[in-house]
């Protein structure tokens, strides 16, 4: 990778987009995961690149619905593989969850690539080289899954994933949370929790809030997720980004 | 290219992207443009993907200054020659201007390639390829322009620019025009006119205005110049955002 200065003012932003890169080249990231890391990049920008307060709220929403979970699952795409491998991985370990490789692209290296990358990270278990279902309502190659992992999950855990996948797991009558910056996507829009951060900050804020919440009883949780509007998050999503975008403009 | 059929939803943009990646494929764009052309897809998203209010004034006012100018140029870089190769030579023809190949990650064999493509589709005159002089601020490989081109033009056209460069040619004394579709990027809060669009859009409109204003006197071009503030175009560009964001929220 090239070497970033630490001092740089948008040193984060510039090793994610490093590590991408690095993930195409290594095999286990599509060359349209780069334009979908452009796309998050504008999106982070116009947040601020920082956890706001409406995904704070959020994040704490999908930790308690995880630890609500008799099933939960945890997806791996390309770009997620790219920027937050050991971070997945310690997310699963915190939940006993399994990770289940999932691609839009789909190939077998790509698949196997991905596993084995997590497999090394110290990943228990990771599914998705031998899918045995589908997910109704996707075309043959977009529905493949696990059975043991997404396939009966009932908490699914989908960053950056794409709008139909996220509203046929919706479908089957899954709880599902999205990671996705763009709160207006049809992904963020159909996710029971959506949160709207950048996964490099939202995957180990979620582990931190899974094992804060850890101790609390099942109806505390419950009271957690009975608080919540997802709609409303959304909502104060935009106005965070509106928001940010008048300070900007005021203060450079 | 893969075939992307017209009634899509997001045409214009699926092409936009097929044509970036067809760049890279080609050898005239390099990685980081696809990166590029993802946070521009994202930025024009949040404009509605089309032109704007403020766009259509700052396209008229860009006209009105490449109309007044003595010595005009024409930048083209990586991404441009990807996504608006024969517009920027239908520009440079309505203007009796060149176009100057100007790389961010600069090869030799990426400027040749560019050139020749500018060359195939009837460009009169193309620069770049032997640059002899150095825009003073710049670091040695971003510095190179072309007496005749760049280096001594009165008035830039500038699409998708990066800051430092933008500012250099500023402080050479030059008027610069910028498209840029992020209204608060440093590129556009330096240039003396930024143009918040997609090049797709922005390019053959600037075209058509020149055509439309080629008519009008000296005094006349001038006076569309003075009622032209680029500080509150680019606030006007933030608040279409702003808008846009709050439509699309309730809308859908």
């Amino acid at each position: 990778m090239t070497e970033i200065p630490k001092s740089h003012p948008r040193y984060a932003s510039l090793v994610a987009r490093e590590r991408v890169a690095d993930g195409v080249k290594k095999g286990f990231t599509s060359t349209q995961g780069l334009i979908a890391q452009g796309r998050g990049e504008a999106f982070d920008y116009l947040l601020g690149e920082k956890t706001t307060p409406s995904a704070a709220k959020a994040t704490r929403a999908a930790a308690a619905m995880l630890l609500l979970a008799e099933r939960p699952a945890l997806s791996v795409n390309g770009n997620v593989a790219a920027l937050v491998p050991q971070e997945m991985v310690e997310l699963a370990r915190a939940l006993g969850a399994p990770l289940e490789v999932n691609l839009f692209h789909r190939t077998e290296e790509r698949v196997g690539k991905i596993a084995d990358l997590l497999r090394s990270l110290g990943a228990k278990e990771v599914l998705g080289e031998w899918p045995d279902a589908a997910v109704p309502g996707l075309d043959h190659a977009r529905a493949k899954a696990t059975r043991g992992g997404i396939y009966d999950a009932d908490v699914v855990l989908i960053p950056l994933e794409d709008g139909d996948r996220c509203e046929a797991l919706v479908k089957m009558g899954k709880k599902v949370i999205a990671v996705d910056l763009n709160p207006l996507s049809r992904t963020s829009r159909m996710a029971t929790v959506t949160i709207v951060d950048n996964i490099v900050r939202a995957v180990p804020n979620l582990t931190s809030a899974v094992r804060e919440l850890s101790g609390l009883s099942k109806g505390d949780l419950s009271k957690i997720l009975e608080d919540y509007d997802n709609n409303r998050i959304l909502h104060q999503a935009v106005e965070e980004i509106q928001a940010h975008l008048e300070e900007q403009f005021k203060n450079t």
